[in-house]
């Protein structure tokens, strides 16, 4: 990886000891990001799609400019964009939205890898609706398979609602298939693309999938940016997500009309600096191009895993991830202590369930260390991850 | 007004001939904000609530940190305050959650004055539930009195949804009586005070509010964070807005529980950094006081009114209005067009409707131009907008 990419993160000026390794959870920003943040809040701060002056035209153009962004980098229509507040926002308005067509007996698919986000809103919609949730098993690794989803999809299924790439076990979802065996069965899949979008490339039209979300602050971008991509003709068949401001059309006190698509979807003033902001992340993606940034995340991944090998006193839960994600206990130590020595290494990973408790219950713990790689990261950072893991089981093990 | 107060607004930098008289929709940003979101962007990057390494507990601290600060600025209990993502959030999520209370016959008071986002979700509402959406009967000037409250309110009554200061004309609602008869009657409250948070003080436990919502975005602030205050013992009445991430307490297959309030509501990563930055603009607001704030806006709004008079071929919708807003047109020029000329003259008013098509049609017309002043606008300001007024007028009427 180009040792310039971290000159690109104002994070390593005043951390440059940090081995930063928690990036599943929230990324560093990029320097472009913060300026134009700044730009946009140092030198206008107007309100969107309501003005008529010049200041409100250039934010608006600004912020759509953006969408143009997103629909290219994912391969969609300009109004299958929708901008949300993140994917937990994302995943529940489209659950929340969706569930006007599930009915009693009606089946929802969905599995152990989920981040809550991902399956809680359908946990609850399945519970007022009398509708069944039902778990796709996962294999011995906890992976997610065709076969098996062969085994639990049937005409009755109306929503998978699934990962992309598992947040806790750096899993990649065979996704191709499965939307190809969920549409012939006339059901409709939900990605979770949150672990995802800053790892692999996403093309909506190839995948043909239906729903799909994902987040700013995970791709080096400002925080409070969700995407929701949606194809155009179910867009147009769901309900709101929430009413008020530019989004009513016609407003009597009896009853009122929507505007079109994506607008429909966007009430409220949005995120407006950060979602201008985010273009950026996506111009610093295409530039560098996915698939060098997950070979260069996968290296790392290798060049760790290989080194934690002999390491005794470990176990590593997901040894053959496809992402750059690498979860593992350290015996006898509870994660969240070994976190804290961790970082008093200057390492910072996860610890906890990760948002994803059904992962811990099936690895059968109460919660796991979580380092994940990005962009930034480099073979020094992997060293001090092992020497810091060696030096925390050195420091348990002396009581 | 301190003549220093323009140096905490970075924008007059680069625009210092700009009068800009829009805050209404969205005010500009203070200097101490931006500086806050930069810090956090730069130096952290974490995600909070989460993390057991030094930088995540940072950004934990100063999170929680605004909190404390709301809760203060309002006098609420530290946990009656949740961080949503704008007005327009709040008051959509607080009607859905509250609407599990509301059945047939049930009755919900709202009025004309209503923003879109204050009265729509309960049209919605009351057609799902069949339950009766009444308009309190506004007066001539277009004002919500006490006495005409009473005529509407019933124990039939559940919700009062209702505006604390009108978008478009600026009037102040009598809201401590409106909500002592609410009570009375067995009503809760809904108050969206959006365009009041940061020109009128606001006590919640003086006020007896049950619920409350403003943005920071209104407020010298970053976008993306909105609040919502909701009494304790409401607030653990009520389902959770959204699923997924560190709402959810214990998670299993079949069922799930949720954290204790304000957590219960806060589903997904927050937008860390907006909502850090946010308490620099309520240490501003202190700072200077919310009535000197409301008496400097009072004296530009009288001084521009004063001047206005003689001015032929204009339309003063507001002409009582106690907040700082003046909602006008210009005789056979439309709004739009209008507020095109009024930019080239260097002045950013608002033209359209506001949001809120129902005070336009109580006005009679389809829009409006609408000037709102702030705590960084002074009497140059003033004259700018009276002269840029004339000059539209006799561009227009040169035709």
């Amino acid at each position: 990886m180009n040792q310039d990419i971290r000159k690109k993160f104002p994070f390593y000026i005043k951390n440059k000891d940090v081995s930063y390794l928690d990036s599943a959870a929230s990324s560093l920003k990029l320097k472009s990001v913060i300026e134009s943040l700044n730009d946009y809040y140092a030198n206008n701060g107007s309100n969107i799609h309501r003005g008529v002056y010049r200041l409100a035209y250039e934010a608006t153009n600004q912020f759509e400019e953006t969408r143009e962004y997103v629909s290219k980098f994912i391969n969609s229509n300009l109004n299958e964009v929708v901008f949300t507040k993140g994917t937990t926002d994302s995943l529940n308005k489209i659950a929340s939205s969706y569930s006007d067509f599930i009915f009693e007996d009606d089946e929802i698919i969905t599995t152990e890898l989920e981040h809550h986000s991902s399956f809680i809103p359908w946990q609850v919609i399945a519970k007022e609706k009398k509708a069944r949730l039902k778990f796709l098993p996962l294999t011995e690794e906890g992976k997610i398979t065709v076969e098996n989803f062969k085994k639990v999809i049937s005409n009755k299924t109306k929503v998978v609602a699934i990962t992309y790439v598992s947040n806790v076990l750096g899993y990649v979802t065979p996704i191709k298939e499965i939307i190809e065996i969920a549409h012939q069965n006339g059901a409709i899949v939900i990605l979770d693309a949150a672990q995802a979008a800053s790892h692999l490339k996403i093309d909506v039209k190839e995948l043909d999938v239906d729903f799909l979300a994902f987040s700013s602050h995970k791709m080096y971008g400002p925080n409070g940016v969700g995407i929701l991509f949606g194809k155009e003709k179910l867009l147009n068949q769901l309900k709101p997500f929430e009413y008020g401001g530019e989004m009513a059309h016609l407003v009597f006190k009896d009853e009122s009309s929507w505007k079109d698509i994506p607008y429909k979807f966007e009430a409220g003033t949005p995120v407006i600096a950060e979602v201008i902001a985010f273009k950026e992340s996506i111009k610093f993606l295409e530039e560098i191009s996915l698939d060098k940034i997950h070979e260069h995340e996968m290296k790392l991944r290798d060049y760790t895993l290989n080194k934690l090998k002999d390491v005794k006193g470990l176990t590593v839960y997901n040894k053959t991830a496809e992402t750059g994600i690498i979860t593992f206990n350290i015996e006898n130590v509870h994660p969240h202590d070994a976190a804290s020595i961790l970082d008093q290494n200057n390492v910072c990973v996860r610890a906890g369930h990760h948002c994803a408790q059904l992962v811990a219950k099936f690895l059968g713990v109460t919660a796991t260390l979580r380092a994940s790689f990005a962009v930034y990261n480099d073979y020094k950072d992997c060293d001090n991850l092992v020497n810091a893991i060696i030096a925390t089981r050195d420091f348990f093990e002396s009581f």
